[in-house]
């Protein structure tokens, strides 16, 4: 399960992959940056310290990350208006064999542990290790056995198991660590088990390291049968149907190098700057976000703090134990923990620059997992182009995006996570759906319609939703915002009125969102809605509007689960398009910070969510906010889904909008340009003859 | 006007434009396809064929276009059961110097001209040509003079007009063939005129060449002073600003050359085949697309026919004269007309080829635009990617694009129009927008809110809405169809009960659309709607579905004129989102055959609308149907969209959906496979040792 990452110790820390990518490690060294990830060196010391303060108990280790400076301490350092925060470690540990959960802060500078705190009713983040118990302790558990043989299974090293979080159990509390795991048979080592789903699943006690139940799915009292036929996608078994001669080569290469500089962990790119760190929990975090202004000559900052934040991928198949099945991918099992070592996979073109990720171990260690982060440019076609009609004078100029990306693998999906800056000023952020569909087998008398799509004989694939969240800190030109809420409308003045005579007039109808339960919004396609994050206190001067950046996002699928249902109460943050609260330092995670087993109850004592916090109804208005959106997809799954998914793109924009004086990209030399001279007149004239 | 142009004696049929790109001419030879182009020796024969008919009368030549055959014809001939069909060209003729518009039909094959048909109450499209006429009539017009005089403008080579149709202008009917000039200013020959907009118009006789009306806009009785500051974006002006070291080149290269292979005009790709066809009005025309299915050994069609068959512009200031404003770029213009000659700027990188546009000019004679269709490849990153979570063992492969392109400039704007096909057997459409905004003068007492943004001194830009109709003439696996609307919604049990006791069912209901004012149907967000193009008659084996292929189009803006509006009358077509009718030779335009100063009556004898098409609701129910899809952008100018736009995106997606028996690109090599051996295993015990 830590396939990805090595034991800092066995791992070379800085190593040149091959002629075309450099890898960075950023745990090699002592962090200069206050907002660097903690270094293989700083994150033992939190466990010395953290073991040296709980002995004589033992401690497993959950995570053990940055505790990133309070905001405002942050920002004084920042701007050399304070001293250098102290820097901090947040442990999250468990009583080992049990369910006990505290909260440690370590203080790095002075070598203490500055507080422990209890909580209750919770569950953190299921580890990779804690996933990996599942299939190894249920392919000896007598009971997962004589479910085996009775559908002829008897070689339990064909037995696998995809261990889930388990979304919703009755049948027991937080008194045990919970986990489900999904059976699926293997004819052979690297064959593809999502063709052969079997029915039943399994419950799993994390911390006894024991399977509680085995649940198996009876159809008028039968077993249902491996569905057997074999459906590959890896070479050893599908490579007599490549052909090798349709695709000639592209080759992508840029023989100078890449246009960025790193200075650290802080990278800068045609006049974005903005320091790239790494949790176990969101991945990649983007902070202190800046575009130097080319018309004001001054930097000015665009967001605080970028992250996904949460996700959730509920199934749409309501018969048990499907209900069960609803991922938050980065809050049960953590996007950092399992991101792909893209040393085992290069997965872009160019001169690729890599930066390690460093997460913790059960015992408190490092684990390094090497080219965690690829950051890499791509030529990005037309950025803009105008032709005179009359001479055929023509300008061009090519675009140029760059990405900062990682991809993890959550048992069968993948996600490829992009966060991209375009020359324009506009900040996107794409995800790529990839890798395997959760499967099922069907039993001869059932049928995949309506909740899902048989794909092979007897497996079907379940209706899904796939829902972020991505959380942005703003800080569009100074630390106060507010959002206002953007819809085409048409004038209200009918046609024929002196006003709208013609009856072509429209406009946007501006609303501000001033408290946080007015900010909780959903997208509306009937007005093309967008919201613009502006910042009330600087009127462009010549738009004579607040500056401000736009979010546009076409892509938000409502939650289709229903008010009241357990989706809908844990994954209270995907009932809304858009939700805006003030800041307040460690707020970050909308579905609360212990998703395991939550239930979404309101004002959980140590668990708030998103839904909570609006319910305050603080002031959004010209003060330091946070946005979170939510945006994705809903999956019917098809045939072509299966064996293995064809990359499904999905995005959102945050653009600039009366924010710069002018297009902020004229600095970028046009790729063409032509003066036709008076020959091209000629033929002009002899053409209209 | 035609700078974009060569008469086709002049050009050079068949040249190597670099050692990149490869331009092929298809007007050279004679056509081997019933669905090419007319060649260059074919339309003079039409012009001397329609000419001798019409003797002594004099004509101007609107168009000289091919006539694709009857599709029972084509197909029959296609398929090896009919005859060759007879090579066949449609003009529409005007009398020299009125505007007594007539359709002719001449048969090349037996050399005759089949049928002259009178059409009234309708004008043809405005070529280049006709508009060239605005901007030299006006500088020499005493009225435009003297209205240039009253705000200084005494050198009338620096006033500039961008002709445009007219929209609408109730002072004359259909005896004048009109256009409206728009007035800017420049201070050079080079300038930047969109930065000077005038605050007069002028409407103009096109046939007699003739100013009728220049209309001042007063305000409080003045004149609104040319806003006189510059703004530019050539070279000329702001070279001193480009920063050459900040972006080091990306270099793409194809050493083994391109990926397809052209049969004349059918390119075939990765399986993917098609005929590419061009003409004046829709410019490119794709034919005949099929894919050969990887499993099943044959060849499937998918479109008969795809076309971008008309857009429309509408602007949404109520204030005379912008009421005006409502481009129709296919309609009125005709896309082809417009076509950028990429000799005049390579907007793509990698091996590229070329194929030449032919149109006609007013004379009947042949004028080529050189390179106006450009086909390239481009890497598109992940196609798949998939690691399994025990050993790290991973597998991805690489996605790419074929993209068939042209951009074209209608006056101010630019519209880079993008025919894209996937590995995974998607059919993408993306319209790049750059180019120019329209502007408009502010007198001091004016405002540019609600209805525009000032994006300069003095210079507000008006919102618009950009709404583009693609056709699809489909045949997804045979030529019957069937639309069925897919929506997302939630399962009507209630929660707690037992269909659904968790709450989480969620499914897709479908609803097939019968007739064609059920065909007639807007995109729904709350239920993330799609529209599945089906054949009834195939099953998909697997799916137990019919094999479909999936619109999924989430940026389709409401029309925001209102009902009763010039505009919602003369768009009929961009009220929905979605028409269906059934196929019917030679419907194609759905705002109608003569845009130009239509005014959308229904029913009108010669110009008949897809809204007067749908009120016939005739059956679309598994019968050979054709699709329209209304998709674009609202657009709120930004000052970031000054001088010149960056370029914004917006696409549609036709995706297979349940047609293939598996992922159909499987058949890809893929880029990197891993197979990490125990050395991989031993690490991760250490890692959770």
């Amino acid at each position: 399960m830590v396939a990805n990452t090595s034991i800092a110790g066995q791992a070379s820390d800085r190593e040149q992959a091959s002629s075309c990518c450099s890898s960075k490690s950023n745990g090699s060294s002592r962090p200069e940056h206050p907002l660097d990830q903690l270094s293989i060196h700083e994150l033992p010391e939190v466990t010395r310290l953290i073991r040296q303060d709980a002995a004589p108990k033992k401690l497993k280790f959950n995570s053990i990350t940055l505790r990133e400076p309070p905001k405002k301490e942050y920002v004084a350092f920042r701007d050399s208006k304070g001293p250098r925060p102290d820097r901090k470690a947040f442990a999250i540990v468990l009583e080992a064999g049990t369910c006990n959960v505290a909260e440690v802060l370590v203080n790095l500078t002075t070598s203490k542990v500055e507080w422990w705190k209890e909580v209750k009713d919770v569950m953190p983040t299921l580890t990779l290790e804690d996933l990996d118990v599942t299939e190894n302790i249920a392919r000896t558990d007598p009971r997962v056995i004589e479910a085996c043989k009775e559908i002829g299974i008897t070689d339990m090293s064909r037995l696998y198991l995809d261990a889930w979080a388990i979304g919703v159990d009755d049948r027991w509390g937080f008194e045990t660590r919970l986990q489900q795991g999904l059976a699926y048979y293997r004819s052979s080592r690297y064959d593809n088990q999502y063709a052969h789903p079997l029915d039943f699943s399994v419950t799993v006690d994390t911390e006894k390291e024991e399977v509680l139940a085995v649940d198996i799915r009876r159809v008028n009292g039968e077993r249902t049968a491996i569905p057997i036929a074999e459906h590959n996608y890896l070479p050893e078994f599908i490579s007599d149907q490549y052909k090798h001669d349709l695709l000639k080569p592209v080759e992508i290469t840029q023989p100078q190098g890449v246009s960025f500089t790193m200075n650290g962990n802080v990278i800068s790119w045609c006049g974005f700057s903005m320091h790239i760190g790494f949790n176990y929990r969101e991945g990649i975090v983007l902070s202190d976000v800046s575009i130097d202004d080319p018309y004001e000559n001054r930097k000015r900052p665009l967001f605080n703090r970028i992250s996904i934040a949460e996700m959730v991928v509920p199934y749409g198949e309501p018969a048990a134990p499907h209900h069960k099945k609803h991922a938050f991918d980065v809050g049960e099992y953590g996007t950092g923990f399992m991101t792909n070592s893209l040393k085992l996979g290069c997965d872009c073109k160019g001169a690729i620059q890599y930066l390690d990720g460093i997460v913790s171990t059960s015992q408190g260690e490092a684990a390094v997992i090497q080219n965690a982060i690829c950051i890499h440019e791509e030529d990005n076609g037309l950025l803009y182009k105008h032709t005179d009609f009359r001479d055929g004078k023509v300008i061009s100029a090519r675009a140029r995006k760059l990405i900062i990306s990682q991809i993890l693998t959550a048992a069968n999906y993948e996600y490829a996570l992009y966060h991209i800056f375009h020359l324009d000023g506009t900040y996107q952020f794409e995800v790529k759906l990839t890798g395997m569909l959760n499967t099922y087998c069907l039993h001869p008398s059932e049928a995949a319609s309506p909740y899902g799509t048989q794909v092979a004989e007897r497996v079907t694939a379940h209706n899904h939703q796939h829902i972020f969240s991505l959380r942005l800190d703003t800080e569009i030109d100074g630390p106060n915002n507010t959002v206002v809420q953007c819809d085409a409308v048409a004038s209200e003045a009918a046609v024929g009125s002196p006003e709208n005579f013609y009856g072509n007039g429209f406009y946007c109808r501006q609303t501000p969102l001033r408290t946080a339960t007015a900010g909780a919004q959903d997208y509306c396609h009937e007005t093309s809605r967008t919201w613009n994050i502006t910042n009330p206190n600087i009127l462009h001067p010549v738009a004579h509007k607040p500056v401000g950046y736009k979010i546009v996002s076409r892509e938000s699928p409502r939650l289709l689960a229903q008010p009241g249902s357990v989706v809908w109460k844990r994954a209270g943050f995907a009932r809304k398009t858009l939700w805006v609260t003030p800041y307040r330092d460690y707020e970050i995670f909308p579905a609360g910070d212990y998703v395991c087993q939550s239930n979404g109850e309101d004002n959980h004592p140590y668990n708030r969510t998103i839904v909570d916090r609006v319910a305050e109804d603080e002031s959004i208005d010209n003060t330091d906010i946070v946005c979170y959106l939510q945006f994705g997809l809903t999956h019917f799954p098809r045939v072509e889904d299966f064996p293995i998914m064809p990359a499904e793109p999905v995005s959102v924009m945050v653009r600039a909008s009366n924010f710069f004086a002018r297009n902020p990209a004229l600095w970028v030399p046009p790729s063409h340009e032509d003066r036709p001279g008076e020959s091209v007149l000629v033929n002009r004239a002899g053409g209209a003859k």
